[in-house]
């Protein structure tokens, strides 16, 4: 059949059946849904290939940029994407993949999203969400209460106030945090005498106006990417993201904060935020928040804690007191699609005071009138799913006692790993879990007691070689597709503060065990004995 | 039962179970679930309570601020969702809403936005979506090609070129226009000599650098919202925002965007971006892109294109040409939820230069590392979902011919109801269809042979009158429930440019019929009819 005919086959009326008519059960797409709900980790572990396949060998199966001018069968273009997609994506669920932020979900969530979908709401505005907007404010004002504990009376004020916002919800971490930063920005530059604010003319007016050289926002340098990020898109320039150096535990050195900002207010640049990091992206450490607090109450300037990891933390009544000082925040961000177990997609930030979203307030003729309640004229994002239904629902039927469960397993796996790691002659502990994330790496005693009394320079010389171990170990494990571990690059001050690659492990997902656990140190001891180029070259140089 | 014990319940084992155990297909979650794959729409019509509610009445039910203490049976919970959330929400499929730019979804979305979900893939990196990666930049240089057509060599050389980005997949529109400034503010204000460029250094000294007094975005005043937010948050301020006046068809003055262009020039105002709209928000009409492009390069300033409605058009060889000049803009954004039939949350913007997204790039330590292919180096969410898949299965599935089709129904079914509209005595059609999109209001006969001949002060005070009838309408028609038109505020040139309120509508939803539109007319005539306040003040005002 020519082309031609093909797409003349794809008339009106078969269109009207795509949006009409459901998949018969019997069909592959009615086969592949009944295997996803009935048993979704034996969907994943049936589809998901799990030996590694080369990046450019993929690509090869989507390389055209050609629009299909023929239509496919339903059942034909799923066939496809189980064999090329499905089975070349990555089994985030796995109990045994432990290297990153995501985690099994909670089997209701996967009806729950289709049910979403199927609705297909605009949180942008009322017209379009209707009770999702009221549901929405509820979530947020459920955060906000977990993070700042106010008292009833100012929920019932203000959680469904038109022209306040206790939050704002959003795609991820990296939106909140701008959010953020922005209402930061525009709040400590606004309106004052003729000068309209930098919302309305901008930084470069308002600098002048204000008199300041510039602006900085000081996080430690733990601090996650999306800072500089920020700090870009916003006009202040990554430069004034400036990273204060951490103690032996990874947390902000408050003594090298404050210096840093007497520092600039001599030199005229003014501090927009400090940002106190609750779970650092790479270790799980928590800042001081408390003593943050006092130093941004007396330079003045917004306090933002980054809390996308561990802000879940706060429902935990045996944890939560790790964020002691975060009710001092002016913003707080927390990712729900992270230990809270809802999909990609679902990150928020809330405000200590309600009003100060107004910052950031925008309106159109034909939404977000003037005193309506249209969610989107306090958003970064515009037209925006109804994602806050699957926090909702996570809240009400885990609710806060099932969440602490989750939060307080996820940290005593990572003591109980971290034990065995100690434990374990070969292994090395580079950060202790404060949360539920640890580093290590694979050290052999000799060589760990051989550094134990060389000079700085011979050891940075066998981190080098470590390194290479680390990486070979790492990668043979991903690609053998067993288990899988992060990796990245710290500093250790035993090692005179010289950087180290280390696997990162994170224990959210309630479904690894201790055996998985063990298994994966065996695993790594075993891939380090198979290298036949790193292990020998460090061993050599490390003997006696 | 105290709530002390029923927490207590909440064991591990409990929590594992939600973690692992699907839904029974006897479950209310399970026969939802069935409800939703076999009917969509009769679910929807079922569930969704179609008369109106008062907002405040349902913020009743989502009142406590107070994270539940007892966790929540699912079947209960789910009651509770279909009774307090579901009932209450928009139906935004509906045939006869054509007030939304949302439109009933093709079925084999809703299994695939599950497998989508339960795949939980992190597009931020390769590490966490695998396949994911060269899927959505195939999808892009999809994108791309639809707009640029360029030779097949190009994107053999940049779509999986790590360097190179054709564009950036976020959760929407305004992400994506904010995205396309940001790109083109870093790359104008790049580094030069000892000034290490905007994106370290920050807009204040970039413009010191650079000598400008200030920077201008122009567009027409039929430009999106999301426009001035990024003004706002990129810190140029929303008054960078210069609206140019349009013409009788809404589309943009080329001769006053060139004359503002000298004037800004002698000011020392140095134009970042030329913004053409293709598909306003409000009438669905087109730029002269082809004159904007002439002018944006006289003046050597950034380009842009905001298709988001109207970029699908392109996938319609018979209405394509509508949007020449497009292929000439250094970015486009284009939004697949709304004409690309994809649910809410997916927005792209593709660039003509595959380089430009270089002056946007970030890394970090743990991902993103220079050299990997990973798509969070380029975009400005971090982690996303794996929303790609959709609008790839939707583009082999559908196919361009069938988005053709699609494209060219809604055009079709605007022309048609605008000559319902023009041919019956009690409306007036205010602004004619472009695209699918158009505006008219109900204003007696009578009314009409009156306005022909008064004076311009006198048609003022007629057209508020006509105003809230217009509201009247408008709101008791979607208080009704059975059908919803939105409406906005234009300006109408023949009452000398002043604003009046109109209905609009928005014809892309395919299972829209004829019948239907000609309901409509009738129900609005007879709650004009039933307008005992309005309707008589206006007659009675407009009586020779």
């Amino acid at each position: 059949m020519t082309a031609g005919k093909r797409a003349a086959e794809a008339s009106l009326e078969t269109l009207h059946r795509i949006f009409t008519i459901p998949e018969a059960p019997d069909s592959t797409l009615g086969r592949i849904e009944k295997e996803i709900s009935e048993n979704l980790a034996g969907f994943l572990g049936n589809h998901i290939v799990a030996t590694e396949q080369a990046l450019t060998d993929i690509e090869k199966d989507f390389a055209g940029a050609v629009i299909p001018e023929q239509p496919a069968f339903v059942s034909d273009h799923m066939h496809h994407l189980l064999d090329k997609l499905v089975s070349r994506s990555v089994h985030t669920s796995s109990p045994s993949f432990i290297g990153h932020m995501t985690s099994a979900l909670p089997y209701f969530i996967l009806p729950l999203s289709k049910l979403m979908v199927g609705l297909n709401q605009n949180l942008v505005k009322i017209e379009t969400s209707k009770a999702f907007t009221p549901l929405e404010r509820q979530v947020l004002g459920m955060m906000h209460r977990l993070v700042y504990s106010e008292h009833e009376d100012f929920y019932q004020n203000w959680m469904h106030s038109a022209n306040h916002s206790l939050g704002a919800f959003c795609s991820g971490g990296t939106v909140a945090n701008l959010t953020a930063l922005w209402v930061a920005r525009n709040n400590m530059l606004k309106a004052d005498g003729d000068f309209k604010g930098v919302a309305r003319e901008g930084l470069f007016k308002a600098l002048k106006h204000y008199g300041y050289e510039g602006m900085a926002i000081l996080v430690s340098e733990r601090g996650h990417y999306s800072l500089k990020k920020s700090a870009d898109v916003l006009g202040l320039g990554q430069e004034s993201v400036i990273a204060i150096p951490t103690d032996d535990r990874n947390r902000i050195d408050c003594q090298k904060l404050e210096e840093k900002c007497q520092a600039l207010a001599k030199d005229n640049i003014k501090v927009l935020s400090i940002v106190g990091v609750a779970g650092t992206t790479e270790t799980g450490n928590i800042d001081p928040l408390s003593d943050m607090a006092d130093i941004a109450e007396k330079y003045q300037c917004h306090f933002h804690v980054d809390a996308a990891w561990g802000g879940a933390t706060l429902l935990s009544n045996k944890y939560r007191s790790l964020l002691d000082g975060i009710e001092r925040a002016d913003s707080v961000t927390i990712d729900a699609h992270k230990q809270m177990y809802v999909p990609m997609g679902a990150g928020l930030v809330v405000f200590k005071n309600p009003s100060s979203v107004a910052a950031i307030e925008h309106h159109a003729e034909y939404i977000l009138r003037k005193g309506s309640k249209d969610l989107g004229s306090h958003t970064l994002e515009g037209s925006r799913p109804g994602m806050a239904m699957l926090v909702y629902a996570s809240l009400h039927i885990i609710s806060r006692p099932g969440y602490e469960l989750l939060i307080n397993q996820g940290i005593d796996k990572a003591k109980y790993f971290a034990s065995l790691i100690d434990q374990h002659s070969e292994f090395e502990l580079v950060t202790q879990p404060e949360l539920c994330l640890l580093t290590y790496r694979y050290v052999p005693s000799q060589v760990q007691a051989f550094m134990a009394t060389a000079d700085v320079d011979t050891n940075q010389h066998i981190n080098r070689l470590i390194d290479k171990l680390t990486k070979f170990i790492q990668k043979s494990q991903r690609e053998a597709g067993k288990s899988f571990v992060s990796r990245t690059r710290i500093e250790v001050q035993k090692y005179g503060g010289v950087k180290v690659l280390v696997f990162r492990v994170v224990l959210a997902n309630p479904l690894t065990t201790n055996e998985i656990l063990e298994d994966i140190l065996e695993e790594q001891v075993e891939l380090a004995q198979k290298s036949i180029q790193y292990l020998p070259e460090l061993i050599e140089n490390t003997s006696f």
